[in-house]
């Protein structure tokens, strides 16, 4: 009875670019995060060029200092967190193809659970192999991981609808403010960056401040 | 003996910017975080224009979407950190006078002891009160309240010897790959981001990894 009325809130919302290393980062920890709360989330993965664009910015890893930093960063995390790293020869780039083949999961092949299963996977076979996984082959490769029809996957994500969906929520994580990778919107309370899990715990366990 | 060659240790070198929100909180932390690994810290503060030059940001403030990020999340850290937040009408804005006031200090008016006396409240009159802690009326009123002279001090700032040094730190963190603030470099190792004081507490509590 302690976690009364929890039930009644909305999944959290996690927004991250399959380009973004701190996105991969946070993706393998926000649902062991959140499952002691009871809480659940919905992922939304974006392309963060529009983003970058309306701040100005570009992506850490094209940016004088930055670019070194974060490389020596995201090795450190990951050695801490014990997840396979290895920086795509590809990088930053677009995922596009990855982006979309995520919600034509999520609408036609399982689910979120299926397509979290899908981005998890596709995040380790980029950051942790190198692999380019907004290539056709590759997500024909990850589909059939994740038990789908890999051919009917391929065909989905050239689709206007799913082109549509994969827009319609870029638009979406704008309007909302969205200008990151990772970032997470819990009971509209937002969180920017991989860093942010101790305070997203804390607000959770005191229900804010 | 558990702390067998802590002693040592160099001093951890901590840099900020006295307009900085995020160096505002981590300065109110930094010593406390290192007390119970026996380390100590050197503060430097520098001015964040040359970097951002260098790295092609602007100061987050200035972008859109991450301004309004920014704003509510300095009020939401100030109400957790329990420290007095205003965000100053001028902000944000050169500290010059301050950060050489600080150096002044350090070389003539009592060292780094007295020096971060001075920097943690001239942060706490800016981001506390929202008062111009670059105005040298302001910086008069910092020295007295630190028992330090405020004539000479106020002198003290304008003289080539406390130009240069300001310059001297300014140049020597570019160098080190200093690209934000807060910064700290411990054992040669870089951590950017007043979030990043758990990563700092595991890497001395284990040595590294």
């Amino acid at each position: 009875m302690g976690s009364l009325n929890m039930s009644e809130h909305k999944p959290v919302d996690f927004y991250f670019d399959f380009s973004s290393p701190y996105g991969y980062f946070a993706a393998a920890r926000i649902d062991h995060v959140l499952a002691p709360f009871d809480r659940t989330s919905i992922w939304h993965p974006i392309l963060l060029g529009p983003a970058l664009k309306k701040t100005g910015n570009r992506p850490m890893a094209e940016q004088p200092m930055k670019d070194d930093y974060g490389r020596y960063d995201w090795d450190r995390l990951a050695r801490f967190m014990d997840l396979p790293w290895a920086l795509p020869a590809k990088f930053p780039m677009s995922t596009v193809k990855t982006a979309r083949a995520f919600y034509a999961i999520e609408e036609n092949f399982g689910g979120q659970e299926v397509a979290k299963k899908f981005a998890i996977t596709a995040y380790k076979v980029y950051f942790g192999e190198g692999s380019d996984i907004n290539d056709p082959g590759i997500i024909a490769g990850l589909a059939r991981f994740c038990e789908i029809d890999d051919v009917a996957l391929l065909s989905a994500i050239e689709t206007p609808a799913i082109k549509d969906r994969l827009r319609h929520e870029v638009d979406l994580s704008l309007e909302k403010g969205v200008f990151g990778s990772p970032f997470v919107i819990l009971d509209g309370e937002k969180f920017w960056g991989s860093d942010r899990f101790w305070m997203i715990k804390r607000w959770l366990k005191s229900g804010g401040w």
